[in-house]
């Protein structure tokens, strides 16, 4: 599909000449996401480099009734950002600028367009930190880290993305800017609307700028990765870990078999001396009196974990955590996932794990699974491995049907088809095994309120 | 103004005999707030047992187009829960069960009307605890707490009621129930709809029940109390607080004047050898190597303060809080306060101290202005003391045309005017010192559209 011409028009007469382009490449690269699923097809890629620019075209698209993609790090896992039918995509990729940190208030206010990493950095100096940290960091944005409410490994400790906010500069879909919040910890003056923005994947507003509440760089950290036996042996080191003489900064974990892919396509040594059927990175902080010997040997003496090592310095701690984070890179880089992302109440984690391995056994007979995760927030990864035999469309139909199996098991139990990843295009046909049909509609209600054309990232999250 | 006939005839068929009161001890019981400005005057008061109740109550009212005021512990200091136009008062005094903790989750399923301390006191069997802790706690309920997201003194430590709430039950005005979210800590999968209720005053709907998040009890707390020469060297002790070597617990502030007023009411000595014209009430967790003794040394040393106490044990701390959590009751019990409660950026506290001892002076030349609040979170509550000889109505006149000049000074400084007690009645015809006409515009479709009829709350943040 071709740009429509009015638009066209419009951006020659009122923007700088490189603001949108048509070139196929750049079509093909900003019309998709990490997804690699949905054939990009937009029509073409704005690139403002001010607010005004992005309400101007937005105002003008809103009169045509031209779709427009929202567009961060494009890092997103379930085709949020992808511009598949004629859309515009407005990439925020000129706008990062990153203002001196207030180091009274500690915040720091940024343009949408800026890299997550980038904001560590900036703010790494002063010993403060936006605790919104997660393996795509060096490429995703703080926009798009807020219209995905982004999680990660410090939620356990942190909080959601959405705690890391306290001003939004939104544009509305008519072009009209919202400055909300400000610099502010308490604003209790009607309805928040940060809220409604933060997490709506871009189908509301096209977030600008933000004011982001900054963290202390933790003092001394301690990690440790044990091996343990099965599910239920991660969460009762959990438990443990809850009660121990320290915070948990994070509690991630992962099984032999997304090790083996890190280590084959890192070309890493093995961490343990023995193979362990899952494992647990546990990053802990300010532990108190008597230190941590009593409680790891109380791990080892009680046989929750089987093996374990304590990183002896930052760079062994790196290198630990360099397991955990490099397990979505190297799935892909060694193969094709079926990624699903779900959460379930911890409470129900045990039962959910067992029930999970029936699944997977009556509909995988003999394929790979990989689990990972962010287990302390309930939050489970769950990827399947293309068999190298299975045709890729004969792989995705059968884990496309599977999908439905996994999701009644999640919705049995009070979870979320999605933990953190959104609902973008991907798991779309499936919201409604975790939202009930009186919320979807309260949720297309509110769209069509702030979008009455339905030109903010249209088919996402709801038809 | 009485109840409304349909209303009543269906009230009559299809709820228990008890359910509805139109006794004028409860019309003016019930029909008001903290504030005691406005004159109650409701048609009604209705005591449901159950959300199903609830549901029909509201099922009824919105097909009659009869205002419903949800009713909680009325503790507020906007007027939000006041009944003033011959609403119907909806009160969860009835709906206050508590479920057993979830001690794997951390989390307890509780009905709105569910008392602050009373969860408090159900958890801190199990060391864990619901960290929304402010003054009014033995009469606030928890959905009164979820409606206005209630702050406190715990919000530099744990954030406002919004992040500790995982799941939610709201009625909508048309009777619809929704049941978002449950006990998940992650769950991206579209609009975060509690979101939406949490903190809108009962103007969108009402929680009859929520799944709350909990926190460890905090091990072992320090508690001091600093005097400080003026309101510099408050800012000036919590920029050396923030480089402490612990975690920040609570940051209070008060006045002279206001210990002054809660030392007569409570018939208590002095905490310090001498008065001064400041005090910071400092909590502390997490104290790490080489302790507190060189911090406090410092902060002596520096002249940042001038006096100071650490509580030596738990009696003493206590004491230390019950001077900062005495003030609000002991201003009302000891005259008569006009309450403001501002927020600004904590980089502009500064600025905005110095501008508004100007205002005062030009305003309020000899009256007693009495100071305190959550300072760490730039939070002041300004509250300015009738004097004994000026006529009750032309107290409130004056202090209705001083506000303006406030306000005007807080929206200077991009502050908030109102940090934590919201909108409500009061505060309505100022909301414009803090939210823009646009946003104010998207408040009020919101509103439209999960309200169409108006009846919940209606005249209450907006006409």
């Amino acid at each position: 599909m071709g740009l429509d011409a009015r638009v066209r028009q419009a951006i020659a007469d009122g923007f700088p000449a490189d603001f949108l382009s048509e070139d196929p490449s750049d079509l093909a690269e900003y019309g998709r996401d990490w997804t690699r699923v949905i054939a990009p097809a937009p029509s073409g890629v704005a690139f403002p480099r001010t607010t005004d620019e992005v309400s101007r075209l937005l105002a003008c698209c809103n009169e045509a009734h031209v779709a427009v993609v929202p567009s961060g790090g494009r890092t997103g896992l379930a085709g949020g950002a992808v511009a598949a039918n004629g859309e515009i995509v407005l990439s925020l990729a000129r706008m990062r600028r990153i203002d001196p940190v207030d180091l009274v208030g500690g915040t720091v206010r940024v343009q949408a367009g800026a890299v997550t990493e980038a904001v560590h950095q900036h703010c790494a100096a002063h010993g403060l930190t936006w605790p919104v940290d997660f393996a795509s960091k060096g490429s995703s944005t703080v926009g798009g880290n807020i219209a995905t409410n982004a999680g990660g490994g410090r939620v356990i400790r942190y909080g959601l993305t959405r705690q890391w906010v306290l001003g939004l500069e939104v544009v509305l879909a008519s072009g009209q800017v919202l400055d909300i919040g400000g610099a502010l910890e308490k604003n209790n003056t009607g309805l928040d609307l940060r809220q409604l923005f933060i997490g709506s994947e871009g189908t509301l507003g096209v977030v600008t700028e933000a004011t982001l509440k900054l963290a202390r760089v933790p003092g001394n950290t301690t990690v440790m990765l044990f091996g343990v036996a099965d599910v239920a042996s991660v969460l009762s080191l959990f438990r443990e870990a809850k009660k121990g003489p320290f915070a948990i900064g994070a509690y991630e974990f992962f099984s032999q078999k997304c090790l083996d892919r890190v280590l084959a396509h890192r070309k890493l040594r093995p961490p343990l001396g023995a193979p362990s059927a899952y494992y647990v990175l546990l990053e802990v902080e300010d532990i108190a009196a008597p230190g941590i010997d009593p409680w790891i040997e109380g791990v080892f003496s009680s046989g929750v974990a089987t093996d374990g090592t304590l990183a002896q310095h930052g760079g062994e701690a790196r290198d630990l955590w360099a397991l955990r984070e490099g397990i979505s890179e190297s799935l892909s880089a060694t193969g094709l996932p079926h990624k699903n992302d779900v959460a379930l109440p911890i409470a129900k984690l045990d039962a959910f794990c067992a029930e999970l391995d029936q699944v997977f056994t009556a509909r995988y007979p003999g394929w790979e699974i990989c689990l990972f995760g962010h287990v302390g927030d309930g939050n489970l990864h769950i990827n399947v491995m293309k068999p190298n035999a299975l045709p890729r469309e004969a792989f995705f139909a059968k884990t496309k049907d599977a999908d439905r199996d996994l999701f009644a098991l999640v919705q049995r139990h009070h979870g979320s088809i999605s933990a953190e990843h959104g609902i973008g295009l991907l798991k779309k046909a499936f919201l409604g095994f975790t939202r009930s049909p009186a919320e979807i509609a309260v949720m297309r209600a509110v769209k069509k309120t702030l979008d009455p054309n339905g030109i903010l990232n249209p088919g996402k999250i709801l038809d």
